[in-house]
């Protein structure tokens, strides 16, 4: 039976390919893409999914979300342009406009509606700031109890983070919010750079997609080259996938090893945005992550088989 | 050429191993011994250093130290008489009067006009909170620069705490002293929970060397069997010797794999106590850790080679 997922982004380099991924699976039925800001504004990441979809003829809907955090007292700290850059989607000139409408609802109403309507069976999947599901948990307690899984790209838990020495950029970019959806009675399983800095993606590999793949995959190719050359500095010509290993586990949760115990988020001082669990097997006194229900970090993953699955999925 | 030592503890089980490690090195000439709060009162650690010096015959002086947290404001939590026993070491029964008398100095004192004294040669091994060396350091600012180097037993820093999720023992028992004593301009070796947790002596191990070691190290398997029933939950029969860890790498350094960036403590909040590297071989934006000095953090560590050194060391 088919996945049926709601694909929460901000595209985004790397949400491209997650993107493309969800739509080719045949075990995935991508019933909405709702944006959120993060790796650009909120109109840059909602215009590249109107992009994304019209060029790739993914006939799922996009819905509008969130340009601002959750507690909106947060200071806005400026756009990740030097990795996704200027359009966020790798300098590639997107075009402006798109010709498609986005859904009229908000993305965090686009959520509860879809959850409620199929119950027990969706996945969220947000590679983004947690601002939409956190606005739509806000809005609507029950959804918790009414999705089938929420699976996330976000976090550092046992390595440093991308954007502080202790935070990941998703987390980051509204640690209030993400602080809220962990602490709530849903089930979550969480792809932190832990995973996601260990999946390189190789400049040549890439290309032997384009190959295989043509013009839909070529665009992808076009897309992350301006990402390749941010990376130069952690992977020799190549990439990080993060947002792909997020969507890789809903089909293939085999190829990761999970942790398990509940999950907080620091909010404000040096550690701003750090994702800290507390381990089920693990001994302490009274702590503050006491009575939450446990979330599922993944602690290792098979990065070649993570890889070949996108390659297969996406190229053929 | 001997490695000029003070060791600034707070026995506490682990700590009397390491205190044995050190006393018998042949290229350790152990200048003093500091007390600190932490595993117990300052009244008890102190009369458990002076009762480990008496009963093996250590020439070095013991120097009582602080009792309380370098900024006094700080709520005290209670002593771990869960992991140490209610006499610091085991609850072997250790005598009230040992009938020697400390130092006349204050530790911290102690540790200023020792490292004076010897300027450019000593080698403080800390392996209580950090309180002593903040207070030293606050008192005469021109020990960082007249030390040789500072190793610590404490933090967490790419694994689990172990008194909260976030935060390790030591460093959360005083995180100003902590911080402060990072954040300074003196070289840093840091054994954290990232290495200690994989140095496994198991109790076969330890009753082999008191086979061979006679009554002192028979002493030393006295008082670590409350330690090893406590540690039943993350040990099969043995215990962790957090402690000996920094003090061999005093004298076998290449048994450990370091990584270089400054430290920071984070002090207050959930993530109370936990030690944050920014490691020097990563990019970041503008972060609370720059124009800081690197320390050296031990990321792996050859533990069968470390249990080796201490058994010979120790029992011979």
């Amino acid at each position: 039976m088919a996945h049926k997922v709601i694909f929460d982004t901000d595209p985004g380099v790397d949400d491209a390919m997650a993107l493309l991924f969800l739509h080719r699976h045949p075990e995935v039925d991508l019933l909405g893409i709702t944006t959120v800001f993060g790796n650009a504004a909120i109109e840059i990441t909602t215009r590249n999914a109107l992009f994304l979809k019209r060029e790739w003829n993914i006939p799922a809907p996009v819905a509008k979300g969130a340009n601002e955090t959750f507690d909106p007292a947060r200071p806005h700290a400026g756009w990740p342009t030097f990795v996704h850059g200027d359009d966020g989607l790798g300098n590639i000139g997107v075009p402006d406009d798109i010709g498609i409408d986005p859904d009229p609802r908000p993305a965090h109403q686009f959520i509860v509606d879809t959850v409620r309507a199929n119950p027990g069976e969706v996945t969220i999947v947000a590679v983004g700031r947690m601002t939409n599901l956190a606005n739509a948990l806000k809005a609507a307690p029950d959804i918790a109890g009414l999705v089938k899984q929420v699976v996330i790209m976000g976090g550092a838990f046992y390595c440093p983070g991308n954007i502080t020495p202790a935070a990941e950029a998703n987390i980051h970019g509204d640690p209030e919010a993400a602080d809220f959806i962990f602490t709530a009675g849903w089930p979550i399983v969480v792809a932190g750079l832990d995973v996601t800095t260990k999946t390189h993606m190789k400049r040549h590999f890439l290309d032997d997609m384009a190959v295989r793949g043509g013009k839909d995959v070529e665009l992808l190719q076009r897309v992350s080259d301006f990402y390749i050359k941010f990376y130069a500095h952690a992977v020799e010509d190549g990439m990080l996938v993060h947002d792909s290993c997020a969507c890789v586990y809903v089909v293939a949760p085999e190829l990761f090893t999970l942790r398990s115990g509940p999950i907080r988020v620091v909010c404000g001082g040096i550690a701003d945005g750090q994702t800290i669990q507390k381990p089920d097997d693990m001994q302490f006194g009274a702590s503050l992550w006491d009575g939450m229900a446990p979330k599922q970090v993944m602690v290792d993953v098979q990065s070649d088989k993570v890889l070949d699955l996108l390659s297969r999925t996406i190229a053929g």
